[in-house]
């Protein structure tokens, strides 16, 4: 299964993650201004694999360009890319990555290659912590998560959800805690949806519960991704992250971080400098699409929130394995 | 507002909280068997609330029974009001109060004297230990709450929302955060609604934003209920309690139970001799009958969970305050 790649007739095929967990559709994406729409609608969401969609978005429209207008359709593709979700610092790697391979001379094909490449990266350095993730966990067999850092996060290999795949294979876990990520419910629908797959036996979790069978010793580590990296260790991550960090050193089990490198932002010193994204208020105040708090009534919705590097047991990326308290530089 | 009372004509009348917060609807409640009803389909709910509902449900019977059939009709009533939510303590408490009256000679009259003596005293209890927790928290300017021990829970005053509103009395609350409380949402719903009721600004929270707003020092105090607290002092409440408790601290902020004396359970010696009621998958993995959840998910779904009485800055009684790490007895 990949969660987003490149056709070899010129088009880029996406699981259309809007009709899951229903249904497991792809779709045939033909233009740039298709995969815009196919962003913005969320069919294409997750760090790893936006960074790849803004890559194979510019090699589209490279081989879609005029004659003469190679630059000029590439620069208005990365407009558009960039802009459909400008919040995704990823999205607009992708995206610059076909840009400096152009400025360095690339044609058509060139940049079709750099996009493959940007694609083929992303399932190496996520095999790659996926591995040294199991390593550092070998024997567990109990595993918490949050959110969904799984393959539909990435192109085929997800982070924690990697982490989680690989100690599976080396030997069955017992049992994987999925909690289920309000306000979005990305680990009911999605992380759940790719635990049966990978014939995994998991429980679904509201959030809040993941503390007292933490805490009650149900849980043997508990493992998630991160949206940012801070240079001293802190981890920005999907809402909810901190209070598991917080009962893991309760009651002493692994709190580890799988992350890729690109993860780690050395321009932020510490959590404190991590911005952490507002989002609609709608998003709490209904639950899949239906209104459920009392009327008039307003949220606070912060995305994201930040473990303290003293809680992480380890982050481990492609490269390395960094213990607590010690930050990646 | 009162949740539930007695009508002078011989009835007991109830908010029916499957409408809330939708609308407020009163009940007529005329015959045991109604009320039964209620308290199953949950129009009526909250322990405090609950053993009141006992208590009035038998003062029901005693005015209804026929000439020579009182003792069998409060029996038959005793059964049936027991049975509509067996796991609910206090309403076997409400009843049993009653039922002793009768074995002490109560007639019709007395017995209705005793329910609305029963009534009576849980506006009191919450009243005191309102104050109490408000004088101990005094100058607090921004308040979490979790689920609801709102008046809802009880007669006309909650215990952790009594503080609350007896602390905005003093000085107006800049800010009470309210978690929406997963998976039946009391949060969102009922604290809400009072919380809009009572004119305090509020904003509601997913469970699991509550820590990433407490360490990060927007939150002033945790003020909870409970459902059992041991004899040690370690606390049963609503599942998602502990992570509030982990992370009030982490950033060293009063956390505060606010109970009654009835709460507390001796036969307990711990945390861990309180057993955890696990419900139905369902309520994790659909909303109103419409799956959340991937297909062929299975939920864990613990109603509560155990807060150590180390991570408690107080217990507020209507009688004492009891000192974190301090055992009730």
């Amino acid at each position: 299964m990949r969660t987003i790649d490149w056709l070899t007739d010129g088009g880029v095929r996406i699981i259309d993650q809007t009709r899951l967990p229903g249904e497991l559709v792809y779709l045939e994406v033909r233009s740039v201004d298709e995969l815009v729409e196919h962003i913005k609608s969320l069919a294409v969401r997750g760090a790893m694999a936006l960074g790849v969609a803004g890559a194979l978005g510019m090699a589209l429209a490279a081989v879609q360009a005029g004659p003469d207008a190679l630059d000029t359709e590439l620069a208005e593709a990365a407009r558009a890319l960039t802009g459909a979700r400008p919040t995704a610092v990823n999205l607009g790697w992708g995206v610059r990555e076909l840009l400096a391979a152009r400025a360095a001379g690339a044609d058509r094909a060139g940049l079709v290659e750099r996009a493959l490449a940007v694609r083929d990266a992303d399932i190496t350095t996520n095999t790659a912590l996926s591995r040294r993730g199991a390593e550092l966990l070998a024997g567990t067999r109990t595993v918490l998560t949050h959110c969904n850092a799984g393959a539909l996060a990435g192109v085929a290999v997800g982070s924690a959800l990697g982490v989680v795949a690989e100690l599976h294979r080396s030997e069955p876990l017992e049992l994987v805690y999925t909690c289920e990520t309000r306000p979005l419910l990305q680990g009911s629908r999605l992380t759940a949806w790719e635990l049966g797959r990978l014939g995994i036996e998991y429980r679904v979790l509201v959030d809040s519960a993941a503390a007292g069978l933490i805490v009650a010793g149900r849980v043997g580590a508990v493992v998630v991704g991160a949206d940012r990296i801070a240079a001293n260790g802190d981890v920005a991550n999907k809402v909810g992250t901190l209070s598991h960090a917080l009962a893991a050193h309760r009651a002493g089990i692994p709190f580890v971080v799988a992350a890729p490198e690109s993860t780690i932002d050395v321009s932020c010193a510490s959590g404190a400098d991590i911005p952490i994204e507002s989002r609609a208020e709608a998003e709490v105040l209904s639950l899949a699409g239906r209104p459920v708090a009392a009327p008039g009534s307003r949220a606070c919705n912060p995305a994201f929130d930040v473990t303290p590097s003293d809680l992480i047991t380890a982050i481990v990326t492609e490269a390395r394995t960094i213990r607590g308290r010690a930050g990646p530089q």
